[in-house]
């Protein structure tokens, strides 16, 4: 199943997205949580109606896309994760797993433009699959946990390069309000299957800068969740990005920045893609 | 005023704090909204309301008192931001404020048990002012700042030194579930007056182990919003942890860290005091 948070004019719902349209769930399916945080939490109960749920379809086309889960309890993001992005940052492959917080705030739609701070001058993309915390828990062993994970999306770790260096803690530069797209809908783990064969890519103005796949991962993510999860409990919502391939503007030569009017484009095979404008802040 | 979140019994509830006693916000103002971060979000409409309040007072003693904020949007919290913790620290006083994320899983009640996480070695303290959020906003001037902050309460800036420092990234050894107690309760603004001259004190088992005065802080609170929200909105409810001075355990010789059984107070002139002992996690 693919799980959007639309919003038509009316508020925003989840959607049960079906080829170039959805289902309202709040028409279809009312007495279901109404949003997708609450849908998560009670998937076990929820699961079979949601499969089931049939009513007028809304074309995308018609709706406005917001974040699949607009305000996470938790961002979290893994840093140093794929070879060719170690190499090119001139760094070594981490002992540990390397772990930052992107900031709730950052969370943001898939297709709205993002924002170029005026307080920075280098904006980057990073590429990323973002896997949606399901049931959840602590301690959760490598082998239960993709059964914890609700499902998987696109996500764009967009990063202000300056104030990420400019302390040596990275989380503010990874926090600006609109650098954490994600979407276009969650993609169920079962739909999903092996989240470690999937091809990432993401293009600049048409343009192809990285170019990957999620085997390549250095900790994969059912070793993610068992790391994170011996120091805080994961909730129903949370939302893990799973690191980023070879090929953000910063190691070009000469590095590039995104600029005004750039798009910017995500693609993960079998979860689709997301695709912004890059916009001044106003 | 001093406003609480508690629970009874019957749920959680805010409270408005009077001696050694409160009065259920609930029943003596049913039309306000019904969470502490609501009430912020509310108060230029609620504050009359709520200095009217009146009606049956329930001991403190007779209640369990929460995180004032029980899930608060975002946890942010500056390092190295007195003289006397940096040089302990064996660092320099850095150029730009050093911000790290504690994720809001470890917000916790002000006297309830801390965990002693199963996976790390050394557990401490670190008393801090904590400064919460009132209508918040982006790019807030420094001559603004005050004016956008609700109230102050004691913290706790429990870290798992071990994993604060595994990698260079701090935020999972310093959010492991229960890490941010903070309490007991807000203390508006207009009642704390100048943040900036309260003695702040850490204490285990009763001896003194952190003494100094919000007046040594090295960034203050308003340079510290207005820093912040040049990157990030910041809303109501937020919570800011100001910086520990100096008197770790980490810092001692040799290097003490806390223990089962141990009791940690942490005292802020005029904003009370929160306790707790340490417990292995179950």
């Amino acid at each position: 199943m693919k799980l959007a948070t639309f919003d038509d004019g009316a508020g925003a719902r989840v959607g049960l997205v079906t080829g170039t349209a959805l289902i309202d769930l709040a028409k279809a399916a009312p007495g279901l949580p109404a949003t997708m945080i609450g849908l998560i939490a009670a998937w076990d109960e929820a699961r079979t109606t949601v499969a089931a749920a049939s009513g007028p379809a809304i074309e995308l086309a018609a709706v406005r896309l917001l974040a699949p889960v607009p305000k996470p309890g938790k961002i979290m993001a893994i840093g140093l994760n794929y070879a060719d992005h170690i190499a090119e940052s001139g760094q070594t492959t981490p002992e540990h797993q390397l772990w930052f917080a992107k900031l709730p705030n950052s969370a943001h739609a898939p297709h709205a433009p993002i924002q170029l701070p005026k307080v920075s001058n280098f904006v980057d993309y990073e590429a990323e699959m973002v896997a949606v915390i399901g049931k959840g828990g602590r301690h959760i062993s490598k082998a239960d946990a993709a059964s914890r994970i609700f499902g998987y999306c696109v996500g764009n770790d967009v990063t202000a390069r300056d104030w990420q260096f400019k302390t040596p803690q990275w989380v503010l530069g990874k926090s600006f309000d609109t650098h954490a797209p994600f979407g276009p809908w969650i993609v169920t783990s079962d739909e999903v299957g092996d989240p470690h064969t999937l091809g990432i890519r993401a293009l600049v103005n048409g343009e192809t800068r990285q170019e990957s796949n999620t085997k390549h991962l250095v900790f994969n993510v059912f070793d993610q969740l068992a790391h994170l999860s011996q120091a805080v409990t994961l909730d129903p919502g949370d939302i893990i990005f799973t690191g980023t391939p070879g090929g953000v503007g910063i190691a070009m030569k000469p590095p590039a920045a995104l600029k005004e009017g750039d798009i910017v484009r995500i693609e993960i095979d079998r979860l689709g893609a997301i695709e912004a404008k890059m916009q001044p802040e106003a």
